[in-house]
């Protein structure tokens, strides 16, 4: 896990260079036929891939995006109204048997399909029409690392291609953000210590770092067995943050925007209640900085575009990738063979 | 809380009585102009109400249905394309702020819109083009129940507006049903004792009963304090079952129809793991209650329809609802007033 959380500005690299130029037939097909509705489907870390998309997607092209349900056309068989869609399918594998599902019936069903995957030669490969690469490389742990941000990335591309302001030079940015974050491993590999007899925890986001607190705690979940809630900030407030008391563990993504607001209210919260508060952020932001307790931030200064904290989703996970991983070395867990788990997702 | 769960039969009778009737208005609109897609906003419990929606929906009409992420409209300010959406808010109070600014805006961006709320005089009643009300009387403990399942039977009536195979003589019986789940109150008294140390659970539920498996870990989390993990069946097998131990707490909402095979599965999965499973599910459905150790079955059997479930989802939350109101009378705690939480939801 550790090596391949180091691979991911190389692997980042390989996804750009060559999927820019691929990038083209769907952004034509698109100039030909605008979709009036997004459908993105995935299950387990590629779910939460999928929330980011969700995010970035609505923000920055304004089509509205829906988080399949696979069971609906897979269990229930319902007649979905797909012909005005987009349906994105994420899998490392490529092999996850109900999302490839999903692809198929949406195609049958009249929808533009792309799939988003690390294994060229998997089904999803063939089944879609607009197939992507990740180009991660062989992900051997199961806990998944590099293929997250490579999806992410993806995802970009493919805003790209709906015409979103997205510039491809700011995306040739992010691994060397990710270099930076990962400059922090021998100070996580302290802070890891702190938490070795955690076993549970609460992981927080919003907007477009949302995902990442689903990510953040799927990881703690896998590799730590650290009972791991996710929130969005917003949600947190009203209703579950009845479980925080004195020094109950919260992990904040606080990166600066839009989201900081709500972020900043729910951190004083968070210190009346006298919760251990951890936040994740960036060294441009410092009022992030000295609004709790604890706090890993990334050493370079992250592009601010439009909306400010665009491009932080990617950076912004790497440090929580590698406490995940460290604690579980804290904890004398194997992190590349969590118990009871197999990689490829087959749903009935 | 105790006597809100109770007063739900009764609630459901005059939600329905009510709003059967005005309902025809919705149908008539949509006769002249159908919309090509669903959006679902809402907050906190509500939002597990929006959950069920997006099965219910999708699964007896076909339209696809997005959970609306309000900040990307409230915060990020996107242009969304909603000209060919059904927007449908739900809202407890009526007065959630950003669940609200959704509506508005979607109103400007023009969708249709419905709002489903409790209070007749609020702003929410005002700004929806469709109101409805779910008439549960007023709520005066912090954890939802009645509205829950108000929320529940009105997302009914809207898929009978959009011509869903609905037989409002089935929806009429669902009152009787609940019923029949209250006369469990002195069991789960006495089950509830077991947990009195519980301090972490996971609750499972898929399709059309995903939903309540979030509503019952969030009145877990709000009145008990529990840390309470709320997955889908098929995403809990993929990575988050690693969190399972010998005599971990899990909670498995088990209907008949197209989920048991996948419910079973991991069901058989957890008593190899030696989890402590308890069933929720009806009379009707032994297979599930010779599945799991512990079990607890609603007396009535539910009607079948297509899908099966269809009408689970109503009288299976009650049994949940009563377990998280006994478990805090267990635990010495005020389930009426959860520590550090308000009623509205009012969202920067």
């Amino acid at each position: 896990m550790l090596e391949e959380i180091r691979q991911q500005p190389a692997a980042l690299e390989r996804t750009l260079n060559f999927e820019l130029r691929r990038i083209g037939r769907l952004r034509s097909a698109i100039e030909k036929k605008r979709p009036r509705l997004i459908v993105l489907a995935a299950r387990g870390t590629s779910d939460n891939a999928a929330l980011f998309g969700r995010y970035l997607l609505e923000i920055a092209t304004g089509i509205p995006v829906a988080l399949s349900a696979p069971s609906v056309l897979t269990l229930y068989g319902a007649d979905m109204e797909l012909s005005d869609a987009l349906v994105v399918a994420l899998s490392q594998s490529g092999e996850s048997t109900d999302t490839n599902f999903v692809l198929e019936r949406a195609r049958e069903l009249g929808a533009m399909t792309a799939g988003v995957t690390n294994e060229a030669k998997s089904a999803m490969a063939r089944i879609a029409e607009f197939p992507f690469l990740v180009r991660a490389g062989r992900e051997q742990s199961v806990a998944a690392t590099k293929t997250y941000t490579g999806q992410l990335l993806t995802l970009y591309l493919i805003a790209y291609a709906l015409g979103a302001p997205i510039d491809p030079d700011d995306l040739r940015r992010i691994p060397e953000w990710v270099d930076e974050a990962l400059k922090l491993e021998p100070e996580i590999g302290e802070i890891s210590g702190r938490y070795r007899f955690m076993d549970h925890a609460v992981v927080v986001g919003r907007g477009l770092n949302y995902s990442n607190a689903f990510e953040f705690a799927l990881k703690l979940m896998e590799t730590c067995y650290v009972v791991a809630e996710r929130f969005s900030t917003a949600d947190f407030f009203h209703g579950p943050i009845a479980i925080v008391e004195r020094s109950f563990p919260v992990f904040v993504f606080a990166p600066p925007g839009v989201t900081w607001e709500s972020t900043r209210s729910l951190l004083e919260r968070l210190r009346t209640l006298k919760a251990e508060t951890l936040v994740i952020t960036d060294c441009g932001h410092r009022e992030a900085l000295a609004a709790a307790p604890r706090s890993i931030a990334i050493p370079a200064k992250i592009r601010r575009s439009r909306p400010l904290e665009l491009y932080t989703p990617i950076p912004y996970i790497v440090p929580a990738q590698l406490l995940a991983a460290k604690l579980a070395e804290q904890k004398g867990l194997d992190p590349d063979h969590p118990r009871t788990l197999e990689k490829v997702t087959k749903t009935r």
